[in-house]
């Protein structure tokens, strides 16, 4: 099989988590692209420092000099962050006619355009898909997915940080500093929190995806910006008061061919899907004036979230590289999967059974439930005439087979009038 | 600018929806796909019957051989149904190397693998965006953006009608009868509804995306199925009891190397982002190994929203078939767009000031926003000592420029101490 050199620039979070998906998920890469990838070299500022992730030492180098002039290199990955060296550095790949991957959100807001054009020019590939949204596929679904729409409106939920504050202050009642400082001691905020916390990183994402989305350059300067400092606990109270939820909300539209363009913290309806997007995750409600709504949601940070769409754009470029049938060959060869039988699924149960209300009845059920590995959660018994009582259990997870097993003895208790009905339970983990 | 010949097979609800897109955002499209898209032929079984849309009769043609055979015709939408002859036809376009576009989750559920290798022996394009999730992109995500991951399960709510039903009884109290009459008055049923309600709509999906996203062939029949014809209004207050919402979900797992799958109504916490996808709207939850938690939520039928991922299959094929700097040539000539002063921007507004309790503080302030146009939707005020009242108000949407002039005017007001916060409202409709 095929194997491609690529080199990483920099190797702090992200560039941990993509090592070790690219470790980790090796076979099923190799089956999506189509060929074996090889991380060939990566450049670090100090090649002793503990990582978490085993890499071997001869790969790192200090010298970005020697993976931008080496010719057996296809594709470099900027994930340094800031704008210098990365910048030149990704220019200088890209002018060494290298395919270039970032995930670098400043530099897209900022000199998006003039690595774009020189992309072009050299005929190289661009991808940048981690730069907004962490592992949510936002990139490519407005350049690839939405491209039979006019897409009329953009809110997103596209900081973690603040999103992890707004949601302490609001379910546990925190105020500002102490929802920062929660969030700082579990790494999801930086020492120094303004580019989150004031909104910046929020404005260069919205830069970057209301210029796919709305086809013209959108500078970061120009969004209207407020952080969430100034945020306090009563006016959330008051938010609930008239069913609103708070969140830092970026906002794009286009009214009559010109740009709204914003980012402030937000009431919005407490039913609409975005009020229920907690913690540290991200969304984007998109409107487009074919398919309506749409919204994605999911990890906006972290290494291996960021990760998976760094992977992503490396496999997408090998793939516009190569013969798309020989992935098609190894695909057709690889060995079936089994569908297991219903009898070893595994799920929650919730039973309502109508009964006599005899005192040996629950007991009984009980004892029937036990006796087949079926632990019980939660009963709930309500007032019926004496005759015909619901009677209804929720269990803890449990074998489809035991479940089943177990109905049929209940059915067949003298005090059971009717299973009246059986529903799985999924938590959703 | 080139010009590209497009077929449609049905001029349905989707293939009207599709008329009318490619209409409505020809501009949108140009750019999107460097050339322009003409519909030189329909396939229909009446000429004469009434249609929401305008289409020239010249086009109309109730003979599929002057469209299979037509040289000119450079990609064939299948939008008819049923198994056959869609499949028949879709074969032999591909036969006449043409490139196949369609949303008939039937055929791809049971003979997909046929036109798959048929496709790739003719080296044309076979896309199905549409058949599953309408307008969310679901397929695009499993084929493209999730490469890097190995995925772990699948959790998706992909049958319109049953949770419009599900809806209804759950949020309205309706049996499964009355929302089921409701659902067909409303066009979200069909009259006969057995597909959608026994669940064989779900099934067929789910073989479809489970195939994609675990890398083997799945057979619809193997999946174990279950209706929500059965579901009684009682079960559903048990399940808000126990903090539950009841679903029809479909769900794919792979446990061991084996697929657990599986669709059937299922209680899921109603806190999940799932449980609060209502009416007729489709989600679907995927976890990978990399991305974590991810979601998409959109319309999952309609002409419109499917007719979104139709014609967005569409432009992917004639986007690989181009050469990509003519698009980006187009893109780089477009006037830029204007961002409007955030004056002029349009937001609801949450006012809380600090007021001395006094008979005319409430009037003078209401007075100063009805002078500036700005419209007030509620007003909260609390208790606190005479000097110190909390006086909260809510408004309509109003102009920005509306709202900073009226607090210039209430900051100037004696009896208001101060304006504490000032915080906008977005009803995201």
């Amino acid at each position: 099989m095929k194997k491609v050199k690529i080199a990483l620039l920099g190797l702090g979070n992200v560039g941990q988590g993509v090592w070790s998906i690219l470790n980790t998920n090796k076979r099923e890469i190799m089956i999506n692209c189509g060929c074996e990838i090889e991380i060939s070299k990566i450049l670090v500022k100090d090649i002793d420092r503990a990582r978490r992730v085993e890499v071997p030492k001869e790969i790192l180098t200090t010298d970005a000099k020697c993976i931008l002039n080496d010719p057996d290199i296809q594709i470099v990955v900027e994930l340094m962050g800031g704008l210098e060296p990365a910048k030149e550095y990704m220019l200088k790949a890209i002018r060494h006619k290298k395919h270039v991957v970032t995930a670098n959100k400043l530099i897209l807001a900022t000199h998006g355009e003039e690595l774009f054009k020189a992309a072009e020019q050299e005929k190289v590939l661009f991808y940048y898909e981690a730069s907004v949204g962490g592992g949510i596929p936002i990139i490519r679904e407005i350049n690839e997915s939405l491209t039979a729409n006019k897409i009329e409106s953009i809110y997103g939920i596209i900081n973690g940080t603040t999103n992890y504050i707004l949601t302490k202050m609001s379910l546990e009642g925190m105020d500002f500093n102490a929802a920062l400082a929660e969030a700082q001691e579990k790494g999801y905020a930086e020492a120094d929190p303004i580019s989150d916390i004031e909104a910046y990183d929020a404005c260069y994402k919205l830069a970057i995806i209301s210029s796919l989305s709305f086809g013209t350059k959108v500078e970061h300067s120009s969004i209207y910006r407020e952080g969430i400092c100034n945020l306090k606990p009563v006016d959330i109270e008051y938010a609930k008061k008239f069913k609103y939820a708070i969140k830092l909300l970026a906002v794009g539209k286009e009214v009559n061919n010109r740009l709204e363009l914003r980012v402030h913290p937000t009431m919005i309806p407490e039913k609409h899907p975005l009020a229920n997007v907690n913690d540290s995750f991200n969304a984007i409600f998109i409107k487009g004036n074919a398919v309506g709504d749409l919204m994605l949601y999911g990890r906006g940070a972290g290494d291996l979230p960021t990760g998976s769409a760094v992977v992503g754009d490396i496999i997408s470029i090998l793939r516009s590289n190569i013969d798309l049938s020989s992935i098609s060959n190894i695909k057709n060869n690889l060995p079936p999967k089994e569908v297991q039988d219903r009898k070893d699924n595994i799920s929650g149960y919730y039973i309502r059974l109508d009964v006599k209300d005899t005192p040996g009845v629950l007991g009984d059920i009980a004892a029937i439930l036990g006796r087949n590995n079926v632990s019980i959660l939660s009963v709930a018994q309500d007032m019926g005439n004496r005759n015909h009582v619901p009677l209804v259990f929720i269990t803890h997870e449990a074998r489809e087979g035991n479940v089943l097993n177990s109905i049929e003895s209940i059915k067949a208790l003298d005090n059971v009038n009717k299973v009246e009905s059986v529903i799985r339970i999924e938590n959703l983990r």
